[in-house]
């Protein structure tokens, strides 16, 4: 059952991050920003730009200081950028981002595999960013990636989960992602993991990261909305994905679950029309096929013409 | 919320009827029979095996008898044909089936493309078909196709679903399936649905078909859950589809549900492992990719060894 409260989410997009991060082909500085300008017209609160990361680590966004620069920024939408570490939290003042998104894994091992720090160590980074760098105009996220499980221990402790949540809070993070960073959650687990980190925290700016790893991407969304949340990223054709299920689907695809709200009706504060005309150009943009559904199907709104008035007829399959 | 009942569902596999009609390539009867056959010892409750439809309308099932004559039935198991006429079910009576599935869609238009009939000569048929067939060896079930959704009509008036399930009964089915024939149907339709028509028939044999058109397969399988079905169809793989939407992913994938079942503490009654098995066995089948994500990701429990202990590490894209 629905939570109370208004039906209105809020769409933080991560394909220009979370999706060409992964791509091999070199998409040009004019093309991601040309693409984030169209993005910053469809509605969505926030755009995760880029990341400030090593350019040797993630050789895609080796131009984030560059995209944020050239970007026409449009009042009320949020530019957020990924940081990893103090270097990058300096980079990311520098090109005057409104939000840095600090990443740690709730896994100790994920975190070291993935940041190559202790959980303590990225905390400790964590305080001197945010003590830093937190400022009228920058505030400043955290994401617990792995917050469902991690591919290398398994399903995390809820209560290991919100002890994070709670440090976060504690050293000024003014936002919360929980991230299903290898598409690891389900329904009944994400339901109880929200519904527990807003019990604790009411007031909490929750964002839900979902991936379609193993296909319950919406379902975890719809879990999600159910128990209180109203922020969500998505990733437009669902790119990105995880390095751990060669050939699995990616992100949550933003058209998707933007429909799919729609046709729920609840009010997602973007066009439809304008996401998946921007999925499409994705295919050209990253030289292969991508996993949304929306903007192969069409909204369910859009109807077909009735096969009674063609000449043509139509099959008869039987289809149920 | 989880409605009160136990955590148990129940799986019809409909890939060898519903998957195998649409492919162009002939699968050898030989091939679907080791198929229906392995398929029998994963736990599954039915198997919808074939249809019996006219050979001009879908050649890709002119077997059906064949196949029903040479597959090893096994006690515990329901072999279903889908039956669309009169002439149909002679057929479907002489090859010994469990269980003849009758196909009406809830959509006038749709029904007269689908079946070359009005829904009226459909009831009529079915009354026929029930009369004559209905007996201690065979069940009748009858599917509501369209019930969320027409690609001509669009959104279907429930009530009218619900007569129809009414009219179903009275004649003679045992049991019904309300069918998302093309992936219209969103979470909050099919919980209100769902809940409305075991409200009314709180004793109904319920099954839901859905399919992924749009992405809300999973999340509609869930919703439908929360509000009491207890009986799904599959398709392994996600094999099947609609023609009204090129490109777009066809019914909800089996082992796709199965493992979200079990990662939620739902017993399915199947071995995920066998069922991931065959479906890797439908690529080469059927010529194509399917679109299933466990069968390429694994399951959620299948752990991968730590990065931290192998000699060439591992990336610092450091994704949330």
């Amino acid at each position: 059952m629905p939570a109370d409260g208004p039906k209105r989410v809020f769409i933080n997009e991560v394909s220009t991050r979370d999706g060409f991060q992964m791509e091999l082909r070199w998409i040009e500085t004019d093309e991601k920003v040309r693409f984030i300008d169209d993005l910053s017209l469809s509605g969505v609160a926030k755009i995760e730009v880029s990341s400030f990361v090593s350019w040797k680590a993630v050789p895609a966004l080796a131009d984030a200081s560059d995209v944020f620069a050239r970007i026409q920024r449009r009042a009320g939408v949020i530019y957020v950028a990924l940081v990893p570490n103090l270097r990058g939290a300096e980079r990311a003042a520098a090109a005057e981002v409104d939000e840095m998104n600090l990443v740690m894994s709730s896994s100790e091992t994920h975190n070291r595999a993935n940041m190559r720090m202790t959980c303590a160590q990225s905390l400790g980074n964590f305080r001197d960013i945010t003590t830093g760098f937190a400022s009228k105009t920058i505030t400043l996220n955290g994401t617990i990636a792995t917050a469902f499980g991690c591919p290398f221990e398994g399903a995390q402790d809820p209560a290991r989960v919100l002890g994070f949540a709670e440090r976060y809070l504690e050293i000024g993070m003014a936002g919360i992602t929980l991230a299903d960073t290898t598409g690891m959650a389900n329904p009944r687990q994400v339901e109880d993991l929200v519904a527990a980190i807003l019990r604790r925290f009411p007031e909490l700016p929750l964002t839900l990261h979902f991936h379609n790893t193993r296909g319950m991407g919406l379902a975890n969304v719809v879990a999600a909305y159910d128990a209180g949340a109203r922020s969500f990223d998505g990733s437009l054709g669902g790119i990105g994905g995880c390095p751990f299920a060669p050939g699995a689907t990616g992100n949550v695809c933003t058209e998707d679950f933007v429909h799919m709200f729609e046709c729920m009706g609840v009010d997602t504060g973007t066009q439809l029309d304008a996401l998946v005309a921007l999925s499409r150009r994705l295919p050209a943009m990253v030289g292969h096929d991508v996993s949304g559904q929306v903007a192969k199907a069409g909204a369910v709104w859009n109807l077909h013409p009735s096969p009674l008035l063609s000449p043509a007829g139509c099959d008869t399959a039987a289809h149920p």
